[in-house]
């Protein structure tokens, strides 16, 4: 029934085993039939944590506990459990109970305290959560824990996604070569508030907590918080970094410490490469698109104009119809509310100029901007003219398919 | 080809002729064949004039011209040209060129100063206005000029618009009883910012510029700034009101004086009826969505969630699929960033409560709700519990024919 989406990578990238990481994948049937749906990440040294998560005034209780054990751990951790099938979001105070079991379950099986157990729960919204199937499932998911198995866990985590979702980077730091791995789920309900969907990235550098909350919140800026699918934002959305500290290399002291500059860079190349993952598995999506602002008054106004453009289902629709519609980039500029003037205005698209001077450039020939529209990847740059902020952000276009997935998603 | 929305009246409304008021429509052949494009609405002794505009940065040509006529006329009208098929944005100068010239031809024709005449484009953005072929068919236009083409003007302004619309009301001011007629056109990049779509209202009332103008504001916040169809707004978003003067009442002194209430109210049950028939005529609408909002922090709170439902493409769809999928609902909630609360949140559909206290209600059966979302009209109502703020908007699903439309429009 699902088809694969059309921007699918070949194939799932060789995530190499991670000192001081064991994952496990396992069918424990909480709502799908024959696939696995409970993923357990185990660091049996325990790790450093850092996480950031969705700034939905209605979080789902995992969300809610993570931050909890986040704080009352002093960001060590122990095990990340993840289910796919039910979200456990808007279920009150039976979901909170439901969370309570499970980590309860989880911390007494692997010997560790319960606030250093991070939940997530991905799928449908507002059901209570089946958690006895995942306390009944704990010994078997355990005892099928390995090191290699990083394939495995991206997949048990998928919901309408149509591929899994991994990538990895090695780094040095001071001389010690680090590795990063890292695995993710989202494919609807994807918007730039926080982290915007699930991801996991683990390395075995050692960093301290602090140092790695810093790291992970100006990656995710740049890289889940640029994304959209559909402008919704999930009850769920969590992005989670662990460092197990086995590489050995000397601990940074800050996340401005020069030792730390190469990490910084492959950890934000890797988050972008999940994150574009994501926009890639778009529901519906047929087309990869890059929008690049710049000429904006600062950058916080070139990210509202770029997310407008990225937003607006007439310009998603416009390139689902492969139809160079510049006008309505016009009209989004217009509508994101930040300074813009009509007559400085400069639209690229295809590295080709559409618009400049508030109208259409001088004998304009739509036949090379028709021919990138036919591609799979669309890159669409506009000049505000007005400033020197700059923004880039990432989406998909809106098709038949996204209407298809989302009418008919619990039938 | 174009299908009729399966939410369009059974008929245009019997508009009476309007003392003060005569109607032209033509097919000028600006893009559209066999079919007219060109509306001129006459005020052969007058009237006074307001208005409110697209709160674009990218507004079009001759919304700029509306917003300087208005302030040089002091609110005074003689005519409103406007033509369907392109709409004069960002065209540049070229564009302010074309304003200049229809304007200087049309107050030449009818003798009148430029500054009362008001002009409005509608169409493809982004191609020069072919304006040629409006001052050359003014001539006809004019000597068209007759008191009762209601219908004929409605549907002169039509663009992907399924049906013309347009309403009729009478109101009582004073002892003396005044005719409101109305028309309007809209079906895509409809969002509540300003106007959203052009919309003209005509009345023989004797109203002064300036108690018109609050009175089109206060009325405007209430109907057109509460409907969306897909949340993008048009650089051309119009609507205007004029009064003739002719029913011989009293001129109220302000917006505020008792001798206006009827008018008023009777103002504002007219501008919704038309907003409601934008709504329903949205692209690719195959249900009517009204969303009641209350227990927000405000007024403003409110309006805030309420378009978050009501723009959010997953409860769009949803409804689109006939889903009552209320976990939906729960995540536009929380999108929006206004205060809310999870365990206070009620929601009902179609009158039946289906969560609250953070979950679905106990025994929450789904059968009468689902019975519910197979109508055309829906009631979703959320109750925040937080506060006393109310707002109702109204939008449409999202389907496969919004698609349809929008990835083929020009082609």
């Amino acid at each position: 029934m699902t088809k694969l989406s059309p921007l699918a990578p070949a194939r799932f990238p060789d995530l190499p085993p991670l000192a001081g990481v064991d994952l496990s994948a396992f069918a424990a049937g909480i709502r799908y039939r024959n696939r696995s749906d409970l993923m357990l990440m185990h660091f049996p040294d325990g790790a450093a944590a850092a996480g950031v998560f969705t700034r939905s005034r209605t979080a789902s209780a995992p969300v809610l506990w993570c931050r909890e054990a986040l704080r009352r751990s002093a960001g060590r951790a122990r095990a990340v459990l993840v289910n796919a099938g039910n979200a456990n979001a808007f279920t009150g105070r039976s979901g909170e109970e439901s969370v309570a079991r499970v980590r309860a379950r989880c911390a007494a099986d692997l010997g560790c305290p319960e606030t250093e157990v991070y939940l997530a729960s991905t799928g449908t919204i507002g059901e209570d959560l089946p958690d006895g199937r995942i306390t009944d499932a704990m010994r078997s998911v355990i005892d099928d824990l390995g090191g290699g198995k990083w394939a495995d866990a991206a997949a048990a985590i998928m919901t309408t996604d149509t591929f899994p979702k991994g990538a990895t980077r090695t780094a040095d730091i001071d001389g010690a070569t680090v590795t990063l791995n890292g695995i993710a789920k989202g494919s609807g309900m994807i918007a730039p508030d926080m982290a915007t969907m699930l991801a996991y990235v683990a390395t075995d550098a050692d960093i301290p907590p602090a140092v790695l909350q810093a790291l992970i919140e100006e990656t995710a800026e740049h890289s889940f918080n640029r994304i959209t699918v559909d402008s919704d934002t999930s009850t769920s959305d969590t992005l989670m970094m662990f460092a197990t500290g086995r590489a050995g290399n000397p601990p940074p002291s800050s996340v401005d410490d020069p030792r730390l500059s190469d990490f910084r860079a492959k950890a934000h190349d890797l988050m972008l490469d999940l994150a574009h993952q994501v926009v890639r598995d778009g529901e519906g999506a047929t087309k990869f698109v890059e929008i690049r602002l710049s000429g904006a008054e600062d950058d916080r106004a070139a990210k509202v104009v770029a997310l407008a453009i990225a937003n607006s289902p007439l310009v998603k629709t416009a390139i689902a119809g492969q139809d160079a519609n510049w006008g309505r980039i016009v009209m989004a500029v217009g509508k994101a509310g930040e300074t813009a003037d009509r007559d400085r205005l400069r639209i690229a698209i295809g590295g080709i100029p559409v618009a400049a001077d508030g109208r259409a450039v001088p004998g304009y020939d739509e036949a090379p901007v028709a021919a990138h529209m036919t591609g799979r990847d669309i890159l669409i740059e506009v000049d505000l003219g007005v400033g020197t902020g700059r923004a880039v952000v990432w989406t998909c276009d809106l098709t038949h398919d996204y209407i298809r997935i989302n009418a008919d998603y619990r039938t």
